[in-house]
């Protein structure tokens, strides 16, 4: 399958820096916000590119690799948590409210349903295989989860969306993320497995163990990335390559969370390298094998604090950066407007 | 002059550590987010403190050691800019009312003063001697631009403020705080001098120099920071240290901008040292001084984005981090009301 991504406008990024520089501020003062800014404007073609209606696609699933006792939470904390999202109770929900953002829940593959109100199903099956054992899904289900999330990403665009936030839940999901980014970045288990939600020594090292045995059973090969997904699975990671995907096709900007939806980003950016033009990189998650994911992509995230939660919720964060640089570019005055002189050897 | 800052209340500070602990989240998975929330009750006393009123003080003056050409901009910049932050012009005025809050421009010493409604005159005099020359200001104007700080903190908390954030602007003022961050921290002027605005490598030598000559000719007493103040000056930097003091008197949380809010913050916990704990640092600076007031501070910045305009506007940005730990702090489900399993150790 081939994956049609537009280029970056490299002209309507021109007009932007053009007008940031024309504010009434030192050129470049505001860092990384006109930066922000100035690829916005890249990636929509839009140079006063607004983001009016905005999504938080918050994608889960269940992982049979729990059966390895690689969490320090039950499994059935997913469909909890699910439930939490469609309650409003949730991290996500508190800060996608305070970004004006709704928050789309959508059940890639829970064990059991969740028959929640505002839960879309879009089930791939009742969760994952093993991936210690076997494949933790066929070609067939990594293809239809690829599938479903550009297909919502369709909707999301039909129905107005103009940015993507990517957010994510399910219990085991760490561990699908740290071997996806072994076998995308080659590096080893040890450097790219983190912690999770809070394991002990021991329990961490057993979960290095653990990557490192599915790794040795599928030799996955980075230049196959939908293989690469199906053997070492993740029904909501394989869902939001495939949301990345059809969001880049459409020139929306995709704000990455952490490491998971980052692991997605590897997938995506493996079966379309152009939908890297489109990513924004929220925030560096403590997870020590994002910033493995990161250097990878190239991007180098907006915020530093300490998260390790996921949802979405850095990705929430990150929103208010990018308005900020939205409003930075449209509501400044101009040195001419306010009169105000300019550099002494400008 | 002894100044009276209470104590940080450590027992608000453990009931929201209690609360946040109680969320469906793994514990201390929203980082930074939740030592905000966790410092914000022992600050103001209230696991439940709120912000509702805030204001974003920029304090604005200009400086006589311009003399020297140490800046990119000419003088008069300081009075145009002043009146683009009363017209709503400004990246401040862009970045306030994105987080709510209102911006108070006070004149603590423009050249030639400011007639622009909205403009508080709080004139400690026109503009400061060159402290290459003469001390920047006379004692008594130092003591009474720390004095009409500490006066409009107090107005700002009778008229209904919560939170007070900072801000600056004054054409020479980058080499000021660079000095005085070498006087307080006992670095040499190399390592805490910058290229303000945007300097070239020969003017920014000559910079180097200029607060070499300062330093070497009042050879400041870190232990007087009056006297401090009143040589290496600032009557925006003193006010904006007067205003830290009077804000820490009453238990308001202050926001931290770059470099030069920085460097009133030396002045102001030189002269009482408890107003640290009422400080927040919103942002890195990429002027190498910051760096060194941080440390001073103790204080660990929440954003790193590469900004150096000033005025507040890393403050500003901050807020809405403030105001997500807060959200998160009160509108989170817990796992009790969610009915969300728990760690399996836990």
């Amino acid at each position: 399958m081939t994956y049609v991504i537009p280029p970056f406008d490299a002209g309507a990024a021109r007009a932007t820096a053009r007008r940031l520089d024309r504010l009434t501020k030192p050129q470049g003062s505001l860092g990384r916000l006109e930066e922000l800014a100035i690829r916005l404007a890249g990636m929509t073609g839009d140079p006063r590119c607004r983001f009016q209606h905005r999504a938080v696609v918050v994608m889960a699933a269940d992982h049979g690799v729990t059966e390895e006792a690689v969490s320090a939470y039950p499994p059935e904390v997913t469909a909890q948590m699910v439930a939490n999202f469609a309650a409003g109770g949730a991290g996500i929900n508190v800060l996608a409210r305070r970004a004006n953002a709704r928050v789309v829940v959508v059940d890639m593959g829970v064990r059991t349903p969740v028959r929640a109100a505002g839960v879309l199903d879009r089930r791939v099956g009742a969760g994952t295989r093993n991936m210690v054992r076997e494949p933790a899904m066929t070609l067939a289900q990594a293809e239809a989860a690829v599938a479903t999330g550009q297909q919502l990403a369709e909707q999301l665009v039909a129905e107005g969306c103009d940015i993507v936030l990517t957010g994510e839940m399910g219990i085991g999901n760490t561990t699908a993320a740290s071997a996806l980014t072994a076998a995308f970045t080659g590096r080893p288990a040890r450097e790219v497995t983190g912690r999770g939600t809070g394991l002990d020594e021991a329990a961490f090292a057993h979960k290095v163990e653990v990557v490192e045995r599915a790794l040795a059973l599928h030799r996955p090969d980075p230049a196959d990335a939908m293989a690469v997904l199906a053997c070492l699975g993740g029904f909501e990671i394989a869902g939001l390559a495939g949301l990345m995907l059809g969001a880049a096709a459409q020139r929306r900007p995709v704000v990455l969370d952490g490491f998971i939806t980052g692991a997605a980003a590897l997938a995506a950016t493996a079966l379309a390298p152009g939908v890297g033009t489109y990513l924004i990189a929220s925030h560096r998650s403590v997870e020590p094998g994002h910033t493995a994911v990161l250097q990878q992509l190239g991007l180098e995230p907006l915020l530093d604090l300490g998260l390790r939660l996921g949802e979405g919720t850095g990705a929430a964060l990150a929103l208010q950066l990018i308005d900020a640089a939205v409003a930075v570019r449209d509501e400044m005055a101009t040195f001419d407007e306010a009169r105000v002189s300019e550099r002494l050897d400008g």
